[in-house]
């Protein structure tokens, strides 16, 4: 990979860029102790520290004029996250700081790095797989807890241990069909093929498929969109929501003045909720534009809040599998015990709301498995897709009795894709396309 | 001070809110190991961790469910920064993990650090006096390369240096005045008032007092205008200046459409450099109220250039202190070298416009003094225009002949402005005011 070399000494910011109490640099490649060590007020001190300890100082620019005051934490050769030697500085917060660095380290020699540069020499390194190395820039990304420890999990290397166990299923199949290969019918038993051990790991890698969509949902989240009449209180309901919810992100207005979207998260699901325009005939433009945005969003929606006046049970839509009604106002006037009656002003009713939606966004995910164990992303669901449908071509062939050296050829298709959904088996190509979607300083 | 009590437990995130490689949450305060040591892996190795060391591992919650792997650093009791029993956590940068390590840390009992409170607790342990401690937060904020090496060196302890010698030599003088107000003059020789050292005292001061405004201006910068009539070349000298600086922080267009601004740096000073519309007469309604924002804009400046053009010389404007005169278009024609002129396409003539405009600025400073050596803010500046006053009062009643006990209640009072500057002499309240100010995670 040409963009990665990996005899340079790498830098990047690793903290975001801002004014901070501290930033992070880190630096990592063989020798990067010695480059820096003539711009640091404590040489011997950097030199010879043990891997795992700090060094306090100065780092200065080559005219001797102190930059700022840092700490370098020291990793030596073997140890760290890169396992190559490395150097995190952490300076001061400040942007001049900052600049400061690193334009001394590109002036010493050192390359900035590309996007997860650092990730990418702890793949090369042997210090994690391809999925763990996904796991660490979907782990940075997450922003709901349940998608922050699906992806700790990955990254522990939970998918990477699972994997291996299939794979190794897979080559104590793949030997037995091999050895029969080998060997003419005289020399051997006659051979039966395993086809209980091939169809019970086509199961264990569909399970794994199906974990995609448990993965999606917690990862990109779901569209919530609140609809109904004007005056049916779902701004109140909206606000509510959001003070309930500890989570919030963002509340913001539209650009657009026509609806209002704030994030929030229920049962660790990232929701996106809009507040709509209310939905009635209007001679007013800029109303009825409002509305027609209005319907594009329950449009793409994945589950619509439909809110009805329970003082005023008109246009009562109907509940399918994306709309929920909902009764406001059930302080006003009750409704039958098998609705959904809230009230936005006192807040009865709400958390049955909640633990509606978060079943409703839920239904669609497949039933049992391993729930800690999910994949993430289209790269690794197109892989194991790709084997899975390898090994369902090989079962076919060897329940119609096929020839077995085409068996053979499909199940080594299948280790194929699953060594690399690992990164065993590599193209510089993709490792440079997966590592360069990475955030740099990672 | 009730908001910064010294015996708890505090917590913050030291980097800024986002995503990224790395996230830093700072701990501080006796027992924090003891406290954080069930929710990590390895309990032990953090107990026993030496000073400057770093631990690695897992952070879990009260279930044991893992939040992220982690890098611990550890400082034991009198070292680090805040010279307390200190742990530095290095996470992923994900929002979800932080948000997830600070409920953690609220849950077992630290508390939400309050702005600038770990800088408090060094000041507190005598790790910083309080001109060290302003430097920090300086330091942070500090956009331009001068500014960071302004507050850098008074970090480092050259400012507190500077006042100790000051105030040394005012409690010397303070002696001889006491000496001589315990004796009798009998007992004694006459005295003679040390006006010298009192006068040498004073110039002393005036000449720290002198360098705020060489503070302020590398801090605060200047607000630097391009003006003149339509089409003389002003967005083409803004876009060429943009592109020579290297230090661009962000260009943006202006919310009113009628101007633009960007940031750039000349000389260590940060400038806001305007460009304007066009001055011309308009009888478009939306140009008009342009033209009333520019000559606004040309009000408030610090520096104003006028671009005019060599090949239509009308309307020339007076030079003056604030406005610098530049000759465009001058590959196209010739003007006398007494000139400044440029050539906005070439980019002839660009590098001595940026010279003249650093030249100007510096103008209004005072001339000499040890350059590196600038107090900043107006508390310190206040402080010692304070005492400066004090001793001119002393000064003044000497010279006359003045009762001497007066003389050294004016002497005390000085002392008290230096002692408050640095710390010494200090109100909880004023305290407070100050390292409220500071962001959290410092």
């Amino acid at each position: 990979m040409s963009r990665y070399d990996t005899q340079d000494i790498i830098y990047a910011l690793a903290t975001p860029w801002g004014v901070s109490g501290l930033a992070v640099i880190r630096i990592s490649g063989a020798g990067c102790r010695q480059a820096l060590a003539p711009f640091f007020s404590r040489p011997e001190a950097l030199l010879e520290a043990p891997n795992a300890t700090m060094v306090h100082g100065y780092l200065h620019d080559e005219g001797q004029q102190r930059i700022d005051e840092v700490v370098l934490a020291i990793n030596t050769e073997g140890h760290g996250y890169t396992a190559e030697e490395a150097i995190e500085v952490t300076s001061h917060g400040s942007v001049a700081v900052i600049q400061a660095i690193l334009a001394l380290l590109g002036r010493i020699g050192m390359r900035s790095a590309e996007g997860g540069e650092f990730t990418f020499r702890a793949f090369i390194h042997g210090r994690m797989d391809l999925t763990q190395a996904e796991a660490v820039e979907e782990l940075v990304s997450s922003v709901s807890q349940r998608s922050r420890s699906l992806s700790l999990s990955r990254l522990e290397g939970r998918l990477r241990a699972r994997l291996d166990e299939l794979k190794d299923r897979l080559l104590t199949l793949l030997a037995a069909v091999e050895v029969q290969l080998d060997y003419s019918e005289d020399e051997v038993d006659e051979f039966v093929f395993p086809a209980a051990s091939l169809s019970s790991l086509i199961a264990s890698i569909q399970t794994l498929v199906d974990s995609y969509q448990v993965g999606r949902l917690y990862k990109q989240g779901a569209r919530v969109v609140l609809a109904g009449q004007t005056n049916v209180g779902k701004s109140s309901l909206f606000n509510l929501l959001l003070k309930e919810e500890r989570s919030i992100v963002s509340p913001y207005r539209g650009t657009t003045r026509d609806y209002i979207e704030a994030d929030l998260e229920v049962g660790g699901i990232p929701i996106r909720l809009y507040d709509t325009a209310g939905l009635r005939e209007s001679d007013d433009l800029v109303e009825r534009e409002g509305i027609v945005r209005t319907e594009r969003l329950i449009g793409e929606a994945d589950l619509v809040i439909h809110l009805v006046d329970s003082t005023d049970l008109q246009d009562i839509p109907a509940e399918d599998e994306r709309t929920i009604v909902v009764y406001n106002k059930s302080d006003l006037a009750p409704v039958g015990a098998d609705k959904l009656a809230i009230s936005a002003q006192s807040g009865e009713g709400v958390s049955r709301l909640l633990s509606a939606v978060e079943e409703r966004l839920k239904r669609s995910l497949p039933a049992g498995g391993d729930e800690e164990l999910v994949i993430e992303g289209e790269r690794q669901w197109r892989l194991l897709e790709g084997a899975k449908n390898a090994l369902l071509r090989a079962e076919e062939l060897a329940r119609d009795d096929g020839v077995l050296d085409v068996v053979a050829v499909e199940l080594t298709e299948a280790l194929g894709y699953l060594g690399e959904l690992t990164g065993e088996v590599r193209s510089d190509d993709v490792l440079e396309r997966i590592f360069s979607g990475f955030c740099v300083g990672k």
